[in-house]
């Protein structure tokens, strides 16, 4: 099993921001696996989604169950092998998990952030992942690679630093969020905020956490990332505890009936005992303001014109949160500009989460992309 | 105009429900239209959904904008044609729009029922109804109606009382929710009674009303009413206010920043002005249990034989919360014992919202189908 160490870089500069705010004084978590080879050919990027960090693969050496999110995808002989490769994970400014974040002490007031975080924008996590390659001294990648919003970030790269990325695998993405994804994202906002124990995003102060409200965002999310075939397979309309009369039927309008109920309670819980509330909102928001073709309007084409790199996409049949036709918008985007461009679309019945899941059409799709790129860095690797 | 009545019809007896509970000393607020002719034959019965009442068509004389919820369906001349039919509405019991339900006195305690009101089910409101069928002398309906849960109860009449239906007419509806219609329920339920104004169902006592949870209730509903295509096409990611930068973005978490955001705001906000809480919790729960093949493995067809009556389904294509899929496993089920059924599957680009609007298609085929039933009552008519 590979061991990941959590390693941490400080930035004294400030990085200007999207919105025009800067963010100074700030740190950024991250990991790294494998070896970068001599001429720093080998350097592969990994971004996050909502709901995950910088730990991307293996375990921690006193922590032998805390397995990185995408394990099955990234490690020695896995699709993006880390004897070949050298793979970076970072945590992303805003988040819960290590870097600088909501929860942390803004050195410009001496107090805790809270909702005075400045709002990041998948644009601002490119520059910053851009500063930490320039501290790790790697000048290009032999690729950038994320999921849903991961795959933003990915896309982002080829846009923001077209020179600095060979290839780039964006995975179960979207060029940007539709109104019914923004919809979604503001009904768990708007959970979070009317949470009484939000405090205006200050409830640190207070020594409390707004959970009711995670709990509801992590439950509206949970019933995004699943498709209706999966949920129907798993949980269908099985009861947790039938009792003894015709239905099985308990009769209660609170108690927990469905199998169904139970999980995303479950999971409800579960997610408001370690997100961060501030987090939830500033990265929803990154998800609601990401559109590259916006500055062009609304011509993804001309948008992508800039991107130079090789892609791969990939979408799953039955996501229905970035389902397979905003992939292919990419894709239309990028032949338009008569880019080199794979795209595999695997019919998969998991929804959004099936690209975190064991597909071996997806995987062996993914392995494929990598031993090319890994045999064309020749002897250097 | 035609000029609408709310009336009130009291029961003294106990009604037995499906939990084992009884509910006594009740009253259900209903209104007619049209006439009901000599042999008592043309008396449709029209059932309703989630947010809605007996105030089916027409307005009230003192209330001229106050149109029934389904006035493009039913009146003088329409597809329902009231001076052919005698149409009766009826408010269903737990509702909170004139019918005994939870912000009524308990007569047995003499207190508010508050959440102590009993739970019902789709068999229950349809024994209520058929009760106030008994009261206005009506042995037999020439057609029992209703959309979504409004087409359960239909499909339900054909199954209690099949002697008493002669045509039954199935709009956007499902034979039981599935695992992903539970999730949405249950997020809802979950905002409501985690509302700190909750109280345990009692908030009438303190004089508050959860409704932070019903806010977030409504939004959750109302993105599952709409479809993504009518979404994108009325919301889309257009701003509510744009600023004057590069993206037009205010890059904020919290401020509307989106017009889709606006919109499920401002309903959000309407429904907690008058829907109440506990009724909220019934309704879906309803929904939740309605499976009449339950009692029989699971088996559809099965559950079906007991139906008699013609029938009439319709579906739309842009449906995603009872799709289409979901009406034809009743059209099976009705085929499979070889019923009268007929079935319109309409491309319609609302979702499941295109049951309440305006589309010539599905208002003809029901026209149509309610204009050969007016035909067959023959002189008595």
């Amino acid at each position: 099993m590979l061991i990941a160490e959590s390693q941490t870089m400080p930035f004294d500069a400030a990085l200007p921001l999207q919105s025009g705010a800067s963010i100074r004084g700030y740190s950024l978590s991250y990991e790294t696996y494998g070896t970068l080879n001599a001429d720093k050919s080998n350097a592969v990027l990994v971004c996050h989604a909502l709901n995950a960090s910088h730990h991307v693969a293996g375990v921690y050496a006193d922590q032998p169950n805390n397995l990185g999110w995408w394990d099955n995808m990234i490690g020695p002989g896995k699709p993006l092998d880390t004897d070949r490769f050298f793979v970076i994970g970072v945590n992303n400014l805003g988040s819960c998990f290590g870097s600088t974040g909501p929860m942390h002490v803004n050195p410009d007031t001496g107090l805790v952030y809270g909702a005075d975080f400045p709002v990041v924008t998948v644009e601002d996590w490119v520059n910053a992942q851009a500063r930490l390659l320039d501290a790790l001294g790697i000048e290009q990648l032999a690729a950038v690679m994320g999921g849903s919003l991961g795959g933003m970030q990915a896309l982002s790269w080829t846009l923001q630093y077209p020179e600095r990325v060979k290839h780039a695998v964006v995975v179960a993405s979207a060029p940007n969020l539709n109104a019914e994804n923004i919809a979604f994202n503001e009904v768990a906002r708007r959970a979070i905020v009317t949470d009484p124990d939000f405090h205006n995003g200050h409830f640190y102060a207070h020594g409390v956490v707004p959970k009711r409200g995670l709990r509801i965002a992590r439950m509206i999310g949970h019933i995004t990332y699943l498709s209706d075939d999966v949920m129907n397979e798993k949980f269908g309309r099985e009861l947790r505890n039938a009792v003894n009369s015709d239905t099985g039927y308990k009769y209660s309008t609170q108690d927990v009936e469905f199998q169904i109920e139970s999980y995303l309670r479950y999971q409800g819980d579960k997610f408001s005992e370690y997100f961060d509330a501030n987090t939830y909102l500033l990265i929803t928001r990154a998800l609601d303001y990401f559109d590259p073709a916006r500055a062009f309007g609304g011509d993804l084409s001309k948008a992508l014109e800039r991107a130079i790199c090789k892609f791969l996409l990939v979408s799953f049949t039955t996501d229905w949160r970035f389902s397979p036709a905003r992939s292919r918008e990419i894709v239309k985007g990028l032949i338009d500009n008569r880019r080199d461009v794979s795209y595999a679309e695997i019919d998969a019945p998991h929804g959004h989460d099936a690209f975190l899941l064991d597909d071996a059409r997806y995987l062996n799709v993914v392995r494929a992309y990598f031993g090319q790129i890994a045999n064309s860095l020749g002897d250097a690797a």
